[in-house]
């Protein structure tokens, strides 16, 4: 394996699960961020305002970002609404979620898994007919705070569904930190996903991710700092560190595209924007390389 | 693979990286340790008062803390004077560090490597003769904050002369966190200890304990809540937390004989001891079973 590519989540995902912050400082992240050398960037969501204050201003902050024309810039949207609201913004990567549990689909959509797998069905020729992608994100993949274990059939049986329906992509959101090395293998041995998204929330953030490499996977999402938090505790990491991913990448050979000393003066904006000290290793220790 | 063996060594390396508590909270902690159902407890070290304050109180817990018989307790030591003082403490087992830089073992122990390798020749007969074993932990086998990568070779020569000295232990310690993948692979190509002990501080210990488990070693040491700090940064881990290890590999149907819920009972009492957030996923957020 020679290459691996990483979408940084951090002005998305990353800001969604942090105090809100002024655009002109998204505005600045996603600058940074675009001068990493990362390829990819999950950059806005259009969702309800009242729903993700976070993102209220997701148009004014994209129409001020630097569209970086090396860098593919992707937005979530939650619903139809969204998606032509992505679409009018001129994204060309939408993604869309839905939980594997039904339980937490309930929750965090107010509908059935079903349902919301309905309400994909009927975006996909939407945003094709834009010249978009829509890649759809397996929420809970490695299983549900509501509910536990997830099957593996359930997620192979949803991932099937939406690649019959047109979808582009496919990935697995590990979403409260449930993935290990055992659950990885698990679930990978039954359906493989183009994308993973893995938390560190305890602690096996790369381990799962060196799993993955092993299956085949070569696409991982990860956060500039570890922004984003955990939804069970305020100062436990949720996101894993870009940074740490590319130190342990970058040392085994595998290619990131990532300029890591870039990475690590954009984490210590982000950690002064924030005003917090976040979880990551290598922004408070240095990579390996950076000798006394 | 149905076993792993854990050393819990928060009451020495941990404690030894922390600001100086009271003797009867040292006790409290092996206590509360020797109940979790972990076999092996670095308890404390026999080192001068002037040079490690954190341990000048050693005899006094050693004497006073519960000696579970089905615990395997171990000191660790500097010097022959520090070997006297365990074996006459009654330890069984003991450790010795010799650094496999150069540089790094002039600045920890004021003498070259050969002069420690000598001195451990020395000290074996010594410990023999009391009955105990002697494990030599040689440190920075993953890199040196000083000298950088350290040569695969160097580190097997150290095993190799060692073990014809008549050491009964090999450990290999990644002193200040520069352990990868990719390092952990390299070295255990050329050598392989009987016990590995990693840090976490730039986010890959669970991902290197994988890929050990992977290359054969079935023995580690971990600290209950990550104790132990990191020795460039306040607030960066160091220690791989015990309990991340835990639940890491119990999942994975792996045994280590301890229970995780006493074991973060005695993670939430430390934190308590010694006042400050303890970088564990595990005790922030829970086990994976623990649902809504």
């Amino acid at each position: 394996m020679t290459a691996v590519s990483i979408r940084e989540v951090a002005p998305r995902d990353g800001l969604q699960n942090e105090e809100p912050i002024a655009a002109d400082d998204k505005v600045r992240l996603i600058d940074a961020l675009s001068g990493t050398g990362v390829r990819r960037i999950e950059a806005v969501s259009f969702v309800h305002p009242k729903a993700i204050p976070q993102m209220a201003d997701a148009d004014d902050v994209w129409a001020r970002a630097w569209h970086n024309p090396d860098v593919r810039y992707s937005a979530l949207i939650p619903n139809k609404r969204g998606a032509e609201r992505a679409i009018a913004a001129g994204f060309g990567e939408i993604e869309v979620v839905v939980s594997a549990s039904d339980t937490h689909n309930r929750r965090n959509l107010n509908r059935s898994t079903d349902e919301t797998l309905d309400e994909i069905t009927a975006m996909i020729p939407l945003v094709h007919a834009s010249g978009a992608t829509l890649e759809v994100i397996v929420a809970t993949s490695f299983g549900c705070p509501f509910e536990g274990d997830i099957d593996p059939d359930r997620v192979a049986s949803i991932v099937e569904r939406v690649r019959a329906d047109g979808a582009d992509r496919t990935a697995f959101g590990d979403t409260t930190g449930m993935a290990t090395p055992r659950r990885v293998r698990d679930l990978l041995s039954s359906v493989r996903p183009e994308l993973l998204h893995f938390h560190n929330t305890r602690g096996t953030g790369l381990a799962n991710v060196l799993t993955a490499l092993e299956l085949g996977v070569r696409e991982f999402d990860a956060s500039v700092g570890g922004i984003g938090g955990c939804p069970y505790a305020p100062g436990a990491s949720g996101n894993i560190a870009t940074e740490e991913l590319v130190h342990m990448l970058e040392d085994m050979g595998i290619t990131t595209g990532v300029d890591l000393e870039s990475l690590l003066d954009v984490a210590a904006m982000a950690e002064k924007m924030l005003g917090r000290t976040l979880p990551s290793g290598v922004l408070r220790a240095g990579p390996r390389t950076r000798l006394v």
